[in-house]
């Protein structure tokens, strides 16, 4: 049971409703997830979070798949549930297969380790890895 | 100055000197940067860690340059300075330029956000993201 | 279930159960919540819990509704599922509304995602923001 | 030495330099800190932020002083300097005194406690808690 | 349900079987316990994982069950629930009693609540706690 | 430079310089740590928060040195510099040599590490884990 409720399509105010329509239309797909249904409660909130995904997560510089997993690493760290099954999901549905999900959280788990061995040694930085 | 000294490496004992001799192969240069000097206290760790971070890193399902940008997704979620700054380094040098790297950390950022959003508003994970 | 049973009022110790008399006469009702009779183990730990919390939520240089706020910000960022609940409950016992509720989450995912940009950026601090 | 070097006034791109100018009439200042002249490597990414942040900031159901306490409260909790540095100083501007930071952060302190012991306990959660 | 299937005995590849025996072995129970038959997906990350927690759990400068408080300080820190759950019953299991627990998790406590009043305050460090 | 000055004993108020007397008296030396010359502008705090750290770190059920090192791995996983330094000397001070703090810091680096494996595979808690 999420803090608020979970909005119905026709519980939705024009500007959410304008919302769902991009987020159906940018996907091509009628599912729409319910953290949008949870954001609905803020028009302006979930106008700016939808845009703001729709835009980072777009083909870019890095491939879409890519980002996904970037995704999936920050939210296995911060251990924020909602968001690792959702953007497993999302990563799977661009192409991660198993062997990539075992790596990716191999990747993830030594970085947790080694942040916190740095961090418990204070290890000065290497003049090599500043800038110029 | 970091927590224990930085080791020098006519101050290594053996089984310290056979890591940085596979860290200096592995890797191809002379250098061996500050983080392995401080595990050097610990000849177990500095070893078990080497040999896990080479093992994780190396090419296989994911591409290294994409693990690299993992590390560095983890690393700034942690806020990490350390490994920050080595691992963003170790991902320049593999080929990550500065609108790869601004991406990626726009994912990172974004991630950190609707990490927050979907914990706040503790949002129920819909059937479709969990596995059959 | 809980790592320690949660104690009923007639398991308390005497020590308990002056902590128990004084949360139900602050608080003004009978309901003692879970939080206190898992700590109700260590009479120690819980009379300190209890009487730091009463006198840091007190009215002070801050109004009671925004230190809930502030509570909630804190552990929604943590993901700690049972001060989420109990604080927003405590929030909204104090007057935060849903339009309050939704633009503070929007403040601590915005200030979760940007302290992930300056930190992957290592950007320095302005003279201008060090105390004189 | 932040990651990118930090942009001057003359290295702005057309883009980027419209979000500088739309940051000094909003803050009614020549001023423009190192966070958007780092950012300003992506004039994608800029633009995105610094409209958020100004839609999230600005006065709504929340006064904007309590905005940025909070998020003072969210980066002392993540460990962010450059953001408790920079919000710490906002707030400072909008009329937090010495009194009013101590009792912030007191309750920041209480509420990482208290979420560390809900975690340790595993506490379930009252039904009291639960939206109806 | 786990992101990906657990796998049972008759499942696992024969590099999986190897490093079942060696936990049955090790610990002289038949029992192997979930996380390990999430990691089976992926031999090499288990066998890594395996081996690595296997050596730095063994008695050594510290007490193994000293080693497990600190496991359990870690994962209520990360509220890791998994981690929580199964460090406190092999804490447990190596004689930490209700006493012992109520204050690990009492410091635990402490410090995660005076790690922010520090990093709030930005206090400097004092010469007396760096080293020589 | 902390974001409020640190204040000089000839600066304290009654409240403030009871706490600093009883800081000395205590452990038995003149000097006090900017710790608590930053709290010492919030004597209500700074009274709370020492009375609260001398009760939590008193022998008890756990020796004063494990509750040090458990101090330790929780300021290395929330990387606060300044409780890294102050308790890493003040266990060192109890009895902490080089080759226990390296192992402390393993088991560290490992539980941040298998916290994030457990939270990126969702991995259910075993029946045997749960309290009967």
């Amino acid at each position: 049971m999420s803090v608020v409720p979970l909005l119905e399509d026709d519980q939705l105010c024009d500007a959410a409703k304008a919302v769902f329509d991009d987020i159906r239309k940018t996907r091509g797909t009628d599912f729409v997830n319910n953290f949008w249904r949870a954001l609905a409660h803020d028009p302006v909130l979930l106008k700016r979070t939808w845009e703001s995904v729709k835009e980072v997560m777009a083909p870019g510089a890095l491939d879409p798949l890519v980002k996904e997993m970037i995704y999936v690493a920050v939210s296995a760290t911060n251990n924020c549930e909602y968001c690792i099954r959702s953007h497993t999901a999302a990563a799977r549905a661009k192409g991660m297969d198993d062997a990539m999900l075992m790596e990716l959280l191999a990747v993830v788990g030594m970085a947790n380790e080694t942040n916190r061995l740095a961090n418990g040694l204070q290890v000065p930085i290497d003049a090599a890895f500043l800038p110029d």
